[in-house]
């Protein structure tokens, strides 16, 4: 990992503050001595948590406002040198249910904030938190940068839209973004009250309850699954580098594993909990993807980013932190 | 032209039925026999005009309601056989000014609208009418369904956005929808009253009332210019071949001029006017997309269409047509 001096004395503003990204990033940026607000609206259902920030409570600025709340934003995004919009639902399955739901929490007030924005910081770096689902299925992988979009739910339309719309406020205002692609991650601080989004995290937690998890189908199907530390470093290097700006990326790991075998590393790491297969579920067998299998040569050639944490490691640490800390993610 | 015998006694819905392409579209149906309703919300500065449906007044049912509510909406949908959703703003330079105008006008009232589908006419015929914008400026012409999705302004982001909206609401509920990116097209019934989107119908204008129209920069971008009429007739094929559903279509022409010399035919066509040059201004230039070059080989091959009325044709026919009405056009 590099030094990110670049983030000492900076101010800098998190959207989704205190959810599973946003509160990791809080973390490490308050070591490296920026000035730190978090901004979340704690939708319910989302993953917002006090508890997240409880390492760091004294040292941060939590706001807690819908982001598409212009009288509450507006105040807090003036002078801040940097900010990593993160705060939005992510869960495919409440998407298509609820489509309204979808573009009230993740487009509405999303276009408020970039008008926040350019009313009061125009010209704000902006690392906006994206997602592989904007390519959908993808016929001819490995997914790179200029891989077909194909959203296959609401969600991932919207997470399109939304992406544009803040490469557009760089003509509107001259808006600095960057765009992450963000594929499966897990570690700490992720909701684990239900399996709607971020599946993987909840198998973790099914298997140090014990219980049985079902793998929909033979499991077959290529997952990349990038530990949380790997992408609060990948984070700050879009937000340092100036060749950035404007560009968007896609992320992935070098080590791949099937469905079914992330879930026997799961067992293992949990030393607790087993499986079986069952079949897809009519709602997930439509929005999902297949195989998952990303070049991102774009992200490294510009940052010099890589994984750095093997899976079995990552879900190691994982596991014993919610061990520890069940009663707050529970 | 085919018989479209299909659409006698079909129920029909238009959305935006007071504007250019939904008047045109409406006269056309009502002499196939069709029952139309029309369904406008007068959003100022848009096209919806009630002269545009004088010839049809007594024959169609207006129905003035924005499409986003409900309330209305909802009975609306009702036993429609076809819908044909043409009711959104397509102000390039509005949406780049008032983003959050376009996501209020374009995107929010749209999602509404397919929950009202959903819940009272699930799995309807749609023909949603997008925009060539979606595409941008294109680096590989010509443009096909396939060339890679890049707008340039909120407004084609928007557009995107929901005719991937549309074709989720399949998977939703078992809509069948159809997708039609279109170009610059002109003819009679559109909105003559300012240049912010059909530009070229505004210069007719120009030209018709004697003024200088100004050709930015040396004005040799290639345009395709698709009279209405063809537009309508592709509209109409498009909602009556199942082969379409859940398809996207790109449309053009085979002839094609320069902006330069299309304006040097529209004096022509109004033997009046006179044209100079001027520099770009940089709101215009900043999303300007540049050559449009359109491969219409799936559309053709699908529905059989092509143009069939050249442009010092439609031109004249246009002319006249405002010639004759101006008091209800300037």
């Amino acid at each position: 990992m590099q030094g990110h001096d670049f983030y000492e004395k900076k101010k800098v503003l998190i959207t989704g503050g205190l959810g599973f990204l946003g509160s990791n990033l809080a973390i490490r940026l308050v070591d490296l001595g920026a000035s730190v607000t978090l901004y979340d609206g704690l939708i319910p259902d989302l993953g917002g948590n006090f508890f997240n920030i409880e390492p760091i409570k004294e040292k941060v600025r939590p706001v807690t406002a819908n982001i598409g709340d212009r009288s509450t934003m507006d105040q807090h995004v003036r002078n801040q040198d940097i900010i990593f919009n993160i705060g939005m639902h992510s869960c495919h399955l409440d998407s298509m249910e609820n489509p309204v739901f979808d573009i009230q929490t993740n487009v509405v007030p999303q276009i408020n904030f970039l008008e926040s924005l350019r009313h009061h910081n125009p010209r704000s770096r902006v690392v906006y938190v994206g997602t592989r689902a904007q390519y959908g299925r993808v016929e001819n992988p490995p997914i790179t940068e200029t891989t077909p979009l194909n959203p296959m739910d609401i969600y991932a339309a919207s997470k399109q839209a939304v992406e544009w719309y803040h490469m557009l406020y760089g003509k509107i205002c001259g808006l600095r973004p960057t765009s992450l692609r963000l594929g499966n991650t897990y570690g700490p601080r992720h909701q684990m009250r239900h399996a709607k989004y971020g599946v993987q995290n909840y198998l973790i937690r099914l298997a140090l309850d014990g219980q049985q998890i079902q793998v929909f189908g033979d499991g077959s199907q290529k997952r990349e699954m990038i530990y949380v530390d790997d992408i609060t470093e990948c984070l700050l290097l879009l937000g340092e580098n100036d060749q950035c700006i404007g560009e968007v990326y896609a992320i992935g790991t070098t080590e791949r594993v099937t469905f079914l075998e992330l879930v026997q590393e799961i067992i293992r790491a949990c030393d607790s909990g087993s499986y079986t297969h069952a079949p897809w579920p009519e709602d997930r067998k439509q929005i999902e993807v297949g195989d998952v299998v990303t070049d991102y040569g774009k992200l490294s050639a510009h940052t010099g980013w890589s994984p750095s944490i093997p899976l079995s490691q990552g879900l190691k640490i994982t596991a014993d932190y919610y061990r520890r800390n069940k009663e707050h993610y529970w």
